[in-house]
């Protein structure tokens, strides 16, 4: 009986570090995808080609790091016997590679429509004000996703919905000017300017999903349950 | 030792009727994404807000499911100790319960464009047959991914790509007659041309990726390495 222990802690050892690097390659992905979403910001309102051609060319980082995310977490859930605090850790960073996959994927869109209108501005002067204050909330908060998914901190993954509610703020305010009869802008470019809404949103959005299940990774509880009882 | 490897085949049928239950609430979501689908292009072609409502309404089912397939998924990898294969077949549940929950809120988001346009309708009648045939691909996607997920079969799911390209064909098409300088139903018009045309689109890219993920489960591989070897 007397190496059962011993073998055991050692387990639960390699079990954490590994957690911990599947944990290390998701910031890594937050960090990329919040860098993707500035440059590409930046494309969008100065027309500039070649900082988007860069935000396409390294999203094939992004992809690499998911794919090694994913094996990593495959990885943890079979070669160990995982208790299910564990498990909840693994399964919710499946859940979050796909998020901030979906965040880079949102940044590219961005950087391809910076593309297709060059060398003309995709955005009227007018809203460039909205877009470049999206941009930087997007920004800040794939860094809090990422901080929180170190720090495992529920309040603080709790207040990403916060800066989502500024975001989704911008937003509406947005369509006001859309949909002001002074719009003298043409419909091509509403529809570029409702698409790339679109995209910064859905990138907040993704962002406040990795803050819920980081609440649920520290607490096993989605953020409502967690609020109701703290 | 006798009776070990008759507690282990007791084991594995308990787990694969815990597995066919979970594959049975993600196919009954399949079924309410396209239903929901399929109702709210009917409400949005026609303007009819009592059907509209009910879309809007039944959505609350798709969560409740949503939250009993995440359980059952839990529930598969904590009580017992699931092999390789078995690991790839639960986390691939946990990623199609995201991707038809977001099919739901998808549909959703189309019901309430018709709810808020009511009594007008919300679509010139000029797009009105790209959304109609937007809305029959949506629903078959639907269709065809609850199928697969029963057979298990990676032809047919990777088949879900080519009903896709057909979605892609036509909302290009769509985008042709918003940027046409004829376009005279305004800006307001276009936007949500352009929003619902996305919802549509991103249905059906949604509907794509449970065919991959039923790909891997039964075969282990994604559809390009699966094409590749065979």
């Amino acid at each position: 009986m007397g190496p059962a222990p011993s073998i055991l802690v050692r387990m639960r050892t390699a079990y954490h570090e590994q957690l911990e690097g599947l944990n290390t390659i998701l910031g890594e992905m937050c960090d990329l995808a919040g860098a993707a979403m500035a440059r590409a910001t930046q494309a969008l309102l100065q027309a500039d080609l070649a900082v988007a051609e860069e935000v396409i060319t390294d999203n094939d980082r992004m992809n690499e790091l998911s794919a090694r995310a994913e094996e990593q977490a495959f990885a943890l859930l079979a070669l160990q016997a995982p208790v299910a605090g564990d498990l909840r850790g693994i399964v919710s960073g499946f859940q979050i590679v796909a998020d901030v996959d979906r965040m880079g994927a949102l940044a590219l869109h961005v950087a391809k429509v910076a593309r297709r209108r060059h060398p003309a501005k995709a955005l009227p002067e007018e809203v460039n004000g909205y877009f470049a204050e999206m941009g930087r909330l997007a920004v800040q908060l794939a860094q809090t996703a990422r901080e929180v998914l170190t720090t495992q901190n529920p309040q603080d993954a709790i207040r990403l919905q916060e800066d989502d509610d500024a975001m989704d703020d911008l937003h509406r305010h947005l369509f006001t000017v859309l949909m002001d009869r002074e719009w003298s802008h043409g419909v091509a470019a509403a529809v570029d300017v409702t698409l790339l809404g679109r995209y910064y949103e859905r990138f907040a959005d993704h962002a406040v999903l990795i803050g819920r299940r980081v609440v649920f990774q520290a607490t096993g509880q989605t953020p409502e349950q967690y609020l109701e009882v703290s």
